[in-house]
């Protein structure tokens, strides 16, 4: 496919992804809201649709829409290594855009919030026990989990320009919203599950430089956390796959 | 398509929807339900799998259900600019109908309603802190996404008649379900994501004309934001479907 | 298809169907459960998940599980009259049987329960407001949607046997646990969404023969309403689908 | 299939569903998780989609992923009894694999936790009323759903070599989700629903063996009930397959 359609795509379904996935998060976390305080199944399922609603959007781009399933991809030889820096770039601004569609949404909301100071946590993930070898542990796993299912799952052809093939039907990519579902559901307790370096890189950028009222720190201290973790899990992810007989 | 089939499915299908729709709202609203005060993923869920069972129920005529769909797919040229009055008064005189089935449905227990001037928000949304211009970027954002997500998601064929098609399975509506899901999650915290004119101005209309014990006020002043905010919506997401490159 | 094979697969299917959904309801109110007061979702979850497991196990008889569908899909022209006792006979036959399975899975905490005399909700319905009239009306309404979508919804194709062909997957059956999903959330609110005379009767008739220590009052005076609304339902959708267009 | 295909893929699969779903017990249940006490359906959610991950990761080896459900295809002719030990083997490793991997992601919530003592129960199951004949009723009959589902449900083919199949799609393992789900909500009240030797006891094996800080008592007195209950649950579906008339 060409660089163009990557980028396209590839920005358009990130964007996607982010708006819906912070927006869950917003929707919980913000007081005057419908869905404030409904728990973290609620964050769980929305993060999970977002997958699907992004991911369906940039099928023609492969829809990676996350640096760690690019480079586990190309590692495992589905992948163009000359298309990383594009899947990248694009990746990054599209979750920017993401972000910053979600305080437009949600505009009235933060302005009226009473702990403003908390507001990082829409955008970007924190461990509920700070310890950045353990953290760093948790997000290996989470993403590892992810890639091998990517990779593995033999139901799911991985073309070699890295599209999968899912058939006739938007629903294949059900799937893939299963799988970072559970996740959430089982993963995600101790640094909510990030799995992607641009799900949390980009928006943690869209919050620094938006003006958001009262905005607090934005804990660049632990932001190197959930990118290493997660390109770490994708890389492990696409050595079992070159490692395990195929069916 | 004739304009009768357009015509009966539309309103089949809009009226199931309006009908479920306002009906999980009934159910968690008022006070002697089963599901009262389930909360707002139960609101979701209910919405999502509205959309399912009206949409394939109306899969002869397209499955619009909601003229932001219709006039974005006009406008994407999927759709005959002719049909269009069709659609809209189908769209409309089915949500009508929705809306008085549910308070057929729900007949004692809007009696027994000890806060009856509450229901309104069982028909129409409102905002949860009212600005008009705030609250129509967020209606336009949730329907943008709906309407791109049905324009540009390529592994769905809107076919020349602008029937998308599944396969041979109803099951292919389940992703519109899940983008349906996936807005009222993440998007719905400030206005309770109407992205439809038809299903915000059809129940309001009903509500009017219903005789509810103890009904409160209409809030005409608000009614025309989730129907200009959705129209605006899926325009954009059409603009955006003509611009990018096919894949 | 053969009454052998229709009997054996209806009474399976009904039997597991029922096990079930009256199983979720115990999980919920019996007081020494894992599910105790989980919440309505649960119980929406469980009954829709419920229909999925027994319908895709009862494919070859078609399907049915419910003296509705199976009243509505004689009347429009897709079962055989004369099938239709036989359907019954196994559809009541595995209702009774499945739950005198709910209550030997859950022994012990029935023998617990701090308040045996509400343990009829488990196995029946009841309305939260009672009034027969309106309480018909709603089971009407429900079930109405139910075999209206099973019969118009025309991605499905209904063969000439009565039995739904949803290509080579059971995951067809799961759009029908989403008709009844929203009809849980969504019209179930007044009287628990019988919408099946079978799943209302059958374990009513099991629960007075069953020796459950405490049982309370039986609610005959109420029995016929779960059983006559639900057919006025099904018959009222059959004579929509002969009147509608095909498409 | 090959002895090496059948070992790896069922190890890697086994491995993956029980650290997806000791995850979500140990989410909800640890004190220091963003999961903390979301409640049963929370759990009945990541088991159910663990199962969705773990078997669409092991469909070269037919995904089993449980001696219940081995033993069930064995006695009905539809996996080798040669191959019976190698899938015990690798199922019973790659739980005690999943399971170490459960307690390195939640390494920090473990060692925070309060109440170190029952953490048994994110492992293994235990019942809410003790009485080892009842248990093992209820345990029988859940996953006798379970393998009855997988056997009868006649629109999946389950090919010679055990392997079911399921089209193209990785989604199709989505129903065998949609029945564990519903087994959770519905008889998971009592025991916990193990319906699965190596879920149970492989976890089990792994907490006697892990240097948990504070660990409680590891209940051996019961552990032969989630083990026992659910092979003759499975030898019982198999044994209704074998006398059903075929469709």
């Amino acid at each position: 496919m060409s660089a163009g359609t990557i980028f396209v795509y590839e920005l358009i379904g990130t964007a996607v992804l982010i708006l819906l996935g912070t927006g869950v998060v917003a929707n919980n976390l913000l007081r005057k809201t419908n869905g404030n305080s409904t728990g973290f199944l609620f964050i769980n399922v929305g993060w999970a649709f977002a997958v699907f609603t992004g991911a369906s959007l940039a099928a023609p781009s492969g829809a990676h829409l996350n640096p760690a399933v690019t480079l586990g991809l190309a590692i495992a030889g589905k992948s163009e290594w000359a298309d990383v820096p594009i899947y990248f770039a694009a990746q990054m601004l599209g979750a920017i855009i993401g972000a910053v569609l979600c305080w437009l949404t949600y505009k009235l909301q933060f302005d009226d919030h009473p702990e403003p100071e908390n507001t990082l946590g829409i955008f970007s993930t924190a461990p509920t026990v700070p310890n950045k070898l353990w953290n760093t542990v948790t997000e290996i796993i989470g993403t590892f989990v992810l890639v091998a299912w990517i990779l593995l799952s033999p139901t799911i052809s991985v073309g070699d320009g890295g599209t999968p093939e899912f058939g006739n039907s938007a629903l294949g990519y059900a799937g893939v919203a299963f799988v970072v579902l559970v996740i959430g559901t089982s993963l995600g307790g101790p640094t909510g599950y990030a799995i992607n370096p641009a799900r949390d890189l980009g928006p943690r950028i869209a919050y620094a430089l938006l003006p958001i009222k009262g905005k607090g720190n934005l804990n660049w201290n632990y932001s190197w956390v959930p990118v290493v973790g997660p390109l770490i899990g994708g890389a492990l992810a696409a050595l079992l796959f070159l490692i395990v007989p195929t069916a």
